[in-house]
């Protein structure tokens, strides 16, 4: 399918996660590229990079928008560095890169993501994450792309 | 005291507010200009015109940090509108010009806000907002001002 | 090649152009693609949609930073769209996302990549550009695109 | 005059210069200040310095737009340090919180800001600056000066 149409699924989470959300991120990875999405991140480590993992094995295209001015930062699965130079600040252009997003675990940046997500209407499914009304949780990561590419259809 | 090395309290929380907020925020206001403090927020309506509003009949300083291009969107009691053109993105500066921060009520936009006072380091003090662990909640103005200046001699 | 690994050659220039700049333009992207370098512009019309027209006729990719907050504003051969939701000021971004860059025509907003082209030490071709010293002017598109790959092997 | 009322003059040029260019930043600043305007600059060392010093000696009000994160870089006679943590990216943000601007010396920074005064529609004279078509080129600080004035009350 044409690159430029293809939906945006953002993944966040944090930089560094226990062994569980990592698997977990993966298999979101995964199952974003399975279904064609294109998977939209921060672009660093921990989740995020388990995630890109997860695309790249599956044959899936991923971003990184990320904090520095240098691709280099980008971890070794993104495929498309987008350096900003604007630190935690570029956070709201990951969500608005994205056109729905799946959290995982995930700290304080996560939460400000999360946030983001809801004011840009966006609809936003959570793993193991903040719970904050309006993130749907979701059972696991089948449940959680599940959802994320059916609030697509339905927005 | 030198404007420059005043202390600059954040206030953050929603363009709308229901009267018991807005009140809230008028005496955080009044409370922050009492004690030298300049007061830093999204230049705003609702909370952030309360407060701005509390805080210039006591003589004080209101930075307000806009989303828009234009310094007309400012509410008439900021004294200094700096403009962004970078709509919510510019959550993160608000957070970032202040040494501490004081959240009344709030949504989303608010939310995100928290997620950066805690990401930055910065105290943060609650009235009536999202209960998310790092935020100290306060019994009422004076409590929430009170803990603020006390964070800042620490810090 | 790894996508991640080409490299990024910037085509700055207005959004309305004459014909012939257009035709440079266009001329420019094809020889960008063939080489297998990704174009980076700024995604809207004139200039930088003629450039990644030609990109994209000849097998390439495309990536546009844009000024607003919604893909939909990209040219229809972008591939990859980044919303930045900060107008103009997104022109430092075009410029940090590019390995080197060529200019072709443009006024005022191109005149500010031209300058920050230089800030962030990226080199930099013109065709029918601005005089400024730091850019390398060049005979014709071939020239600009062979300059600007040449640049890249001694950056 | 209310502060949030009082026009808003930028001075932009390096964060180094030869002593004629300092000398004229601090008569520039001076000016300004007597005239009861706002002077907005990057914050820091050079043209930018010697104008707050100037203005500052008038008894005048300055607003630095930093690159980084922390107030402390501020040169020492700003008033208002806004900190935007976004590098070079921030001079967008100087033009756009200045209604006039006044360019003395400057490299490829200030050519960045001359370009932006252009698309955001600000009046800019110039000191020994970039001889670029929009720039008004004054005789010297008073003239400058004056220019700036009268522009605010046309526009």
């Amino acid at each position: 399918m044409d690159i430029a149409k293809r939906p945006r699924i953002g993944v966040i989470g944090g930089n560094r996660a226990a062994k569980k959300f990592l698997d977990m991120a993966y298999e979101v990875g995964k199952l974003i590229a399975e279904k064609g999405g294109i998977l939209v991140c921060g672009g660093r480590g921990g989740v995020m990079e388990a995630a890109c993992r997860g695309a790249k094995g599956a044959g899936g295209v991923t971003i990184g928008i990320l904090p520095g001015a240098h691709r280099i930062e980008a971890n070794s699965h993104i495929d498309i560095g987008i350096v900003t130079g604007m630190g935690y600040t570029r956070n709201s252009l990951v969500v608005m890169n994205s056109d729905v997003l799946i959290a995982v675990d995930g700290e304080y940046g996560t939460l400000s993501e999360i946030a983001y997500s809801i004011v840009y209407e966006k609809p936003i499914c959570g793993l193991g994450t903040w719970d904050i009304k309006g993130v749907i949780p979701a059972a696991d990561p089948r449940d959680a792309v599940e959802h994320a590419f059916a609030a697509l259809k339905r927005g």
